[in-house]
């Protein structure tokens, strides 16, 4: 296995599975990072074709080659329809991705990013500095915590609230309960804007569903929008789109788009609007669920 | 091998890899199609979680799973932008289920559908019965028959021409062909549309944009709509729209899809319009090109 990256017989691949009948494989260089923290198992990879990769417990959580598409997606549809977004927190988001686009706005004038696992922000500020590159930013607070407790304790009001966690399994789970929920709900500003990762419709509607009808009875507003990257398995993915009052499309202002000019590679006032019309199977199975026209 | 589906010990898996940097899995019970035709090879698969799965050359066309969103989406875009589609092509698509989608449209007098290979159409027929059900319509005609030569040949005039190609290589090469579009477009009625099978921006970017250097000289009005399956590799694919003079939107007459209830799972009024807005990177990269907004 010695210099292994110029053996041509060297062929080692990553493999993330789901259910148990599809799985996505990346080839990979070699492991830059790996340690089991307090947490989970946290490895980077440097692949061959997409760049460094985070990996939580075997699954993938971002790379460099197309983060993008989820940071700006988690981020820009809450923080343009929010009509002056200030105070923003992340619940989550150790890579600081989402934390690099909530502080493209010039309007937030600090942002908290509440993670649990240092060594997801050790491990991302050395091998993703590009990702992590908001981190020292003098809006930023980095605060290593975990944000069950945070969100129980903290006396601010948020404009947005980002919910960047992991997948349902591992230390994530309580960031789906509804006792959460309820929380998150209570320290957000009168405009407030929740926006929360929500997996793959092809493969977890039923989550999905179960995660509505338990936002039902907190959020007045309750919606789904659509992504598309290219390393999560399942192709189609979700984010929660939950709020006080404000519609994500009645309100939306797109000339501030264009005004700001953030120089955006997914996001743009077209897809603003585009990731909340929803595949007919959705609309179906969630009907009484969610707001989407 | 016996009993292997009752054997735990089993597990087979079919992959399929692209650039051999990423690869796609999917858990298989057993082969039940496998042909060397003169053109391919020719297999069906029955896999553990995505119902029966047809593989050209080892590559994905089609499965039961998720059939209806690829079909959909060659079909309904085009056909609810035409304010009356009588007459229709279809290049390719041996699996039936783009037929079956025209067919859904009761102002279509006639689908031709010509198909190369006609292992494909039998082990179709035989192995995915729901996608090829068309087939035998009083209103489907289908040609086994090269579509070079079909579209220099025909007398006919088509509203609607849908190009349903596997990937540029192997028997579907020369139908990404300029000479092969100027044929189409000559075969176009005034109001004609074309769609084709365009690829995954995120791996494919710069064969999009060779092809639309080639649409440019020939079609007056070009787009590209994207769309998600859960079985494509690359995950976010498109088409190209192409049209003498229909604009996909300006031109879309919504209560039409209301009146004509096809009950559809993926395509409904807000995906046609929202599989038009274009992620920022694609915007970039094929600005003079396209007339997506």
């Amino acid at each position: 296995m010695q210099n292994s990256t110029e053996n041509d017989h060297f062929d080692l691949w990553f493999e993330e599975r789901l259910q148990n009948i599809t799985a996505t494989k990346f080839k990979v260089k070699r492991t830059l990072f790996s340690e089991k923290s307090p947490f989970q198992q946290v490895d980077v990879v440097e692949t061959e074709g997409h760049g460094n990769m985070l990996l939580n417990d075997g699954i993938i959580m971002t790379c460099d080659r197309d983060e993008f598409v989820y940071h700006e997606m988690i981020a820009h549809p809450a923080l343009f329809s929010h009509p002056n977004p200030k105070q923003v927190l992340i619940i989550g988001g150790g890579d600081g991705g989402t934390l690099r686009e909530v502080l493209k706005h010039p309007s937030v004038e600090s942002c908290d990013m509440v993670e649990i696992d240092e060594a997801v922000v050790r491990a991302s500020k050395q091998y993703l500095p590009e990702i992590a590159i908001a981190m020292d930013s003098d809006r930023a607070n980095v605060i290593i915590d975990d944000g069950i407790e945070f969100i129980k304790n903290t006396t601010k009001a948020y404009d947005v609230i980002l919910i960047d966690s992991t997948d349902p399994i591992g230390p994530a789970t309580p960031l789906f309960n509804e006792a959460f929920y309820q929380d998150v709900y209570d320290k957000l500003s009168n405009n407030g804007i929740v926006v929360a990762q929500m997996e793959s419709p092809y493969y977890q509607l039923n989550f999905q569903k179960a995660m509505f009808n338990r936002f039902k009875p907190i959020f007045p507003k309750r919606f789904l929008m659509n992504y598309t990257n290219m390393t999560y398995i399942g192709a189609l993915w979700s984010f929660a789109y939950l709020s006080k009052e404000i519609h994500p499309i009645n309100a939306f202002d797109s000339q501030r788009v264009s005004t700001l000019n953030l120089s955006l590679k997914y996001y743009n006032q077209g897809i603003h609007k585009a990731c909340f019309a929803l595949p007919q199977f959705m609309k179906d199975e969630l009907k009484d669920l969610i707001d989407n026209d």
